[in-house]
C-alpha cells in the first residue's frame, strides 16, 4: 500500500512485541524498525523480517519514520526517552507515574514544540481509555461520583513483592474486585469506598521446600502498603501449576460514574475492559494513537498531547466522513 | 461569575427542560433565553427566571448567546433549523436520523463555515457517545465485531404504533437486551445475531372498554418492522398502573466490541448507560458539547463537526493541565 505509516520501535518487551503483532493488523501501517539497547544480534528472533537496530543507530531513520512507539518503562526509560526522541520524532508512549505526568508532559511538549513534532503521552487503558471516560463522564454529570476498579488482573508490583520473601520460589498476585462493591456502585448508591474496600488480593504462590507456608502466608498478609490494608488470600500451589495456569497476563477493569441529572433522576455511565492479554491491549492502543501523533502532526498541531486532547477520528483509518456515515 | 458560557435554547419540550436543568448544574454557564415557536405567554412556567422568546426574536440575541442548542426534532425541525441557526450562532443538537446524516452535515457545515460559527451535530447517546466508542474500540482493536445493545428502555416509536391500533388507550413499550446475546457477546464469542436476537420486546397495554384483548395482542405482534421480527411480550393493565408505573423515560445499552490482538487474545471493550432519565442525559450531553462549540470557535475551528471530531478536552469546565494532573 502507498502512503503506509512508517512506524518504529523503541524497547522489545512485552510491549514491543505486542506493538509488532498489532502493526501487523493495520494495514495502512508499516513497522520500519526497532530499536534495543542490547546487541541486536541477541534477540531470539521469531520474525525473520524485523530489522532490529541498535538505539545508536536511530538517528538515521530521522527521515525513515513518521512515528516512533516508545516501549519503554516509565520509572527510568520514559523520562529519558520521551523527551530525548521528542526531538527527532513523532512519538506515543504509556507513560503512567501518575504523581509525575505534568512534569514529563512539559518535559516532552518543550522538546516537541522546538523539533516541530507531535507527542503522545500516557497512551493505554489506565492511564489512557479510563482517563478520557472520567473526563467525559464527569463533564456530563457534573454531580455525581467516579469509582474505578482495576481486576481481575495480574498486578506485577504485587507479584514482585511476595517474590522477593525469603522462601518464596514464585507467585503472581490477582487484584479482583469485590462484586458487592461493583454492585453497589452500579446501582447508583454512589458509597464511599477506599481501594481496599472495593478490591480482594488473591495469591499463587510457590513455595521453597523447607520452609513454613504459615510464615509465608503471614508475611504476605502483613506486607504494609501491599496487603495489610487488604482483604488477601493465599494459595499454595505447585511450581507446574503456577507455569501452566498463571502465565499469561490477563487485566481489565471499570471505570463507572453514578450521577444524577438536572432532574435528580440517576445516570450510570460504565466503561469496562475485559482484557485477556493486558501488554498486547496497550499495545493495540499505542497503534492507535500512533496514526492519531502522525494525522496531528501532518496537519501541524506540534507539541506534547495527552489522550484527552486527541480527536476520536484521529485514531480511525477512516475519513472523518466515512465514519460519520458509518458510525455515528 | 464572569465569562459565563451565555446559553440559548431553541424548543422547550423535554429536551429543552433537561437542557435549563442541566445548565443549572454547570457553573461555569449561564441560560440567556429560550425560543420557541408556541406563543411564550402559552407556556406554564415553573421557574419564573426563564427568558422565554418567541423564536422569530432570535436575530435580536445575535450577540447575547454564545452558543446555541437546538432541542428540537430530527424529522422537520433540525434540517430546517440546523443550517438556519448555524448563520447566527455557534450550535449543538441531537440530529439522530442516521442515514441522513452525511446531507445533515454538509448542509449545517456550509452555513456555519459561511458565518464563521461551530456547529455540534448529532450530540446525544446513540448517536454520540456510543459512535465516539465503537470508533475507538474499532480503531484499537481493528480485528473484532462490534454489537450495540439498546434497553432497558422505553421505546417512543414503538409505544406510539402500539396507541394507534384500535381499542388501545395507553401503551409503553420497552426494549428490552436478550441476557443470553448479551452474555456471548461479552464472553468474546461475536456471534451472528439480528437486532430480533438481541432484544425482546416488552408491552404494556391499557385497552379500550368493549374491545378483545387477544386481538390487539394479535394485532401488535404481527406488527411488520415494529414487532413481527421480535419476540414480544404483551401485558394488559389498567390505566392507572401505567400511569403510576410506567410514566417515566428509561433507557440505556452497551456497545461491545469484542476483538483479537495480534497474539489472538480476546479483549473486550464495553461502554454501558444506565438511564432514568433519557431526554435528560441527553440534555446533559449536550450541554456538554455545548461547552465544547464555544472553545472549538474562541479557537477558530469554525464549521460543522461530529462528536467524533472533538477532543475530550472541550467538553470539561477545567484546563486541560488540570485535566492531565486529575484525571490521567
Amino acid at each position: 500500500m502507498n502512503n503506509q505509516i512508517k512506524v518504529g520501535i523503541v524497547g522489545y518487551g512485552n510491549l514491543g512485541r505486542g506493538v509488532v503483532s498489532a502493526i501487523q493488523q493495520n494495514t495502512d501501517m508499516k513497522l520500519v524498525g526497532i530499536f534495543t539497547r542490547r546487541s541486536p544480534e541477541s534477540i531470539s528472533m521469531n520474525q525473520a523480517d524485523l530489522n532490529m537496530q541498535h538505539i545508536s543507530e536511530v538517528e538515521k531513520y530521522k527521515n525513515e519514520i513518521d512515528v516512533m512507539i516508545l516501549c519503554g518503562g516509565s520509572a527510568t526509560d520514559l523520562p529519558e526517552q520521551g523527551p530525548k526522541f521528542a526531538k527527532m520524532f513523532n512519538t506515543v508512549d504509556s507513560y503512567d507515574t501518575h504523581a509525575k505526568i505534568p512534569e514529563y508532559f512539559d518535559s516532552v511538549n518543550k522538546a516537541a514544540r522546538e523539533s516541530g513534532k507531535t507527542s503522545i503521552i500516557s497512551v493505554g487503558w489506565d492511564p489512557g481509555l479510563f482517563s478520557i471516560n472520567r473526563l467525559m463522564s464527569e463533564a456530563i454529570l457534573p454531580k455525581g461520583e467516579t469509582y474505578t476498579f482495576w481486576g481481575n488482573g495480574v498486578s506485577q508490583g504485587h507479584s514482585d513483592a511476595i517474590r522477593r520473601i525469603e522462601g518464596v520460589k514464585g507467585a503472581v498476585q490477582y487484584t479482583v474486585p469485590i462484586n458487592e462493591a461493583v454492585d453497589r456502585v452500579r446501582s447508583g448508591e454512589n458509597p464511599e469506598l477506599s481501594t481496599a474496600e472495593k478490591h480482594l488480593r488473591v495469591c499463587y504462590v510457590v513455595s521453597e521446600e523447607g520452609y513454613d507456608q504459615e510464615e509465608i502466608e503471614k508475611e504476605i498478609k502483613t506486607m504494609p502498603n501491599y496487603f495489610a490494608e487488604y482483604k488477601t488470600e493465599v494459595n499454595f500451589i505447585t511450581e507446574e501449576e503456577l507455569a501452566e495456569k498463571h502465565s499469561s497476563l490477563p487485566h481489565g477493569g471499570f471505570v463507572i460514574r453514578g450521577g444524577e441529572s438536572g432532574g435528580e433522576n440517576k445516570q450510570i455511565i460504565e466503561f469496562s475492559l475485559k482484557l485477556e492479554s493486558n501488554p498486547e491491549f496497550t499495545s493495540s492502543v499505542l497503534v492507535a494513537y500512533a496514526r492519531a501523533a502522525h494525522r496531528l502532526n501532518k496537519e501541524g498541531q506540534a507539541g506534547a498531547k495527552s489522550v484527552l486532547e486527541v480527536p476520536p477520528v484521529y485514531l480511525s483509518p477512516k475519513t472523518a466522513a466515512e465514519l460519520r456515515r458509518d458510525l455515528l
